[in-house]
């Protein structure tokens, strides 16, 4: 960040996701923006610009928000790229292959951990993402968890408590110990770590957890003064979204199952609780990808976010995503650009980020195109970094 | 290119692509290689690694071959996102945006069409693609199709002559008038600054060309000294599989409708017909994906490349293409980098390329990843650069 005003130019085209136009994409051609002390000061005509001090011209590219990924899991060690071949080559998914990554973790030193999320958060930063959410849940014992959130903060202010990822190996002879674990000494010690908490309601995975133990963490979480999140509705359908709207989660993620109550339910939380939608996973896993488009017609609010994970989507890449919600849900690509910007800061309740307005952070992303359709048309291509002013 | 020699240490997984092992990729841990005036003069284990002039240390990474790109449409001007847009929502490709570029890429200047060539050049290179492919096709006369060529050998010696891409718009009236001047002056002109002639055969497009058609192009073109590609089985059944192993093809491209006689002509050709695969296309216009396993199943010689184009696929992400082929094709991570590199290479009838072997040209690619399963295991991320020595 520059001392003193800075003034982006040769903007082709801005997009400014305040919620008008297109998909509430907010295209503006021709226009300017000043940033002064890393916030949006000024947003205008390109001939009406005030002067600033310094000068920044992107030469007709597009910028935009910079990505705000409210999903991901980034405390990790260990290499999982030989379940991923194999799950190519026909084995099923069923959270199994979360122990692995646990064991690795646990085993890692706290210097090896910082270098792994200091590099994968790089790379996210590489490819456009200016916020990023990350969860703990490899750890699953009190010290292991409260390591990961403490790392994670050291990255982000996103961070979220996820001892409800798995009950761990060692504990799967007693859930009900392990989510009184959860929900007390381990959420105690989590709490002054995290300002979220999620849990993986998931029935139809063995290791996961039921709605009655899902309620129960996101009640403990609440009662402890964190935010609420849940993994719902990834592999069949299921109490999660119901449970996330009934109790004012803030998001709700997968949503891959959604039954009409379902959809009905988000859209009754007129926004309180967003559908954030990961199509990453599906892409990863061979599954069929959510129906984004019945929640956006029902006027559901929708996020889209990497779910960057060593199991099931270890992709970083926001555009990849915003292609995928294009070519496989169906999403405009101004659609897709808003959900994977202001989306994600609506999942993460923040109204300062995923928008180019005066006030918000001037947390922007330039793109080697001259306009937001390329992220879609252009797939796989790194088009996206972050605009540093 | 460093003078002396160099040697490569660090390689947490060489994939030489030598024909060995799973899918053909060769791969060898613990070992190095030496380059000395641009091709590979030693590989071994990294134990009895002889001594050279400068050492690179790629720090545990994988490397591999440089992606071998052979099919793209890069000379042209003009931006159809739109168009791309359009397509997403429902509307049909059956070809006729090719007079959209074509008139943008006659009214662009040379300079203008060099660097827009350049800039794409580069694009790739950055993805770690170290030879591509580069057709006309958006001239269609004699004036711009010799221009399409002059440039794309400043850049690449892989130059097509691609007159018969689609009848342009002015000259619909008499189809073969146009076949007449593709056979003629057209191809006079062009084959100096050509290696290879190409033909659309899609009998499906009322623009592109029939059986008989591009049975008389690709003759043309053969007496004039090219060698034969052919667009063929895109859009629906037809005889472009079978006419490009009739009259011994380097390469057959698209293969997305194949009869099982299509298949055996393939098989048959032992490997004199590549099929090469381009699923960036049906990625970008939701089309069906070509059975890759079929393919290999049978024995046909398979390629992958991007099609980069600006009406169907703009996409010049190798690594995409490779995890498309994995997630949507069945190919094996192992079979999905071969066909990307040695496939590639066997496309264009070249045997010092596509491969990490004693002779052949040091193009090499790394990936900031451990091992190559990552190309597909992380979908989007940019992990892979040329790796320059
Ligand atoms: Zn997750
Ligand atoms: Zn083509």
């Amino acid at each position: 960040m520059s001392a003193g005003s800075t003034l982006v130019t040769g903007i082709g085209e801005l997009v400014t996701c305040d919620g008008t136009g297109d998909g509430g994409a907010g295209v503006r051609r021709d226009h300017a923006l000043v940033v002064e002390d890393g916030r949006v000061a000024w947003v205008g005509p390109a001939a009406s610009a005030p002067s600033a001090d310094a000068v920044v011209d992107v030469e007709g590219r597009c910028v935009l928000p910079g990505f705000v990924d409210s999903h991901a899991h980034l405390v990790f060690a260990g290499d999982r790229s030989a379940e991923f071949a194999a799950r190519m080559a026909g084995e099923r998914y069923d959270g199994g292959g979360i122990g692995v990554s646990v064991g690795a973790t646990r085993a890692a030193g706290d210097d090896e951990l910082r270098a792994l999320l200091a590099g994968r958060v790089a790379e996210m930063r590489a490819q456009g993402t200016t916020t990023v959410e990350v969860k703990s849940g490899y750890g699953l014992t009190v010290v292991d968890e409260v390591r990961a959130l403490r790392l994670a903060g050291e990255v982000t202010q996103e961070t979220t408590y996820l001892g409800a990822h798995v009950v761990p190996e060692e504990m799967r002879a007693d859930r009900s110990a392990y989510v009184d674990l959860v929900t007390g000494e381990m959420l105690a010690a989590c709490a002054p770590h995290a300002r979220w908490v999620d849990v993986f309601c998931e029935p139809a995975s063995p290791h996961a957890f039921t709605g009655e133990e899902s309620h129960a963490v996101l009640v403990a979480g609440r009662d402890a003064g964190l935010g609420l999140r849940v993994h719902g509705n990834q592999l069949g359908h299921g109490p999660g979204v119901q449970l996330a709207c009934e109790l004012g989660a803030a998001s709700v993620d997968h949503c891959t199952y959604l039954s009409t109550a379902d959809v009905d339910a988000l859209v009754d939380s007129a926004g309180t609780t967003t559908a954030t939608l990961l199509p990453g996973v599906e892409f990863s896993t061979r599954s069929p990808y959510p129906d984004a488009r019945a929640l956006l017609d029902a006027g559901a609010s929708v996020a889209l976010a990497s779910d960057c994970n060593p199991g099931t989507c270890f992709s970083s890449s926001m555009p990849f995503v915003v292609a995928l919600a294009v070519r496989e849900m169906g999403m405009t690509p101004s659609e897709a650009v808003v959900a994977a910007t202001r989306g994600g800061a609506r999942a993460l309740r923040r109204d300062d980020i995923g928008r180019v307005e005066v006030g918000a952070r001037a947390d922007l992303a330039v793109l080697d195109a001259p306009n937001h359709l390329h992220l879609s048309y252009r797939a796989g291509v790194p088009l996206a970094r972050v605009l540093e002013v």
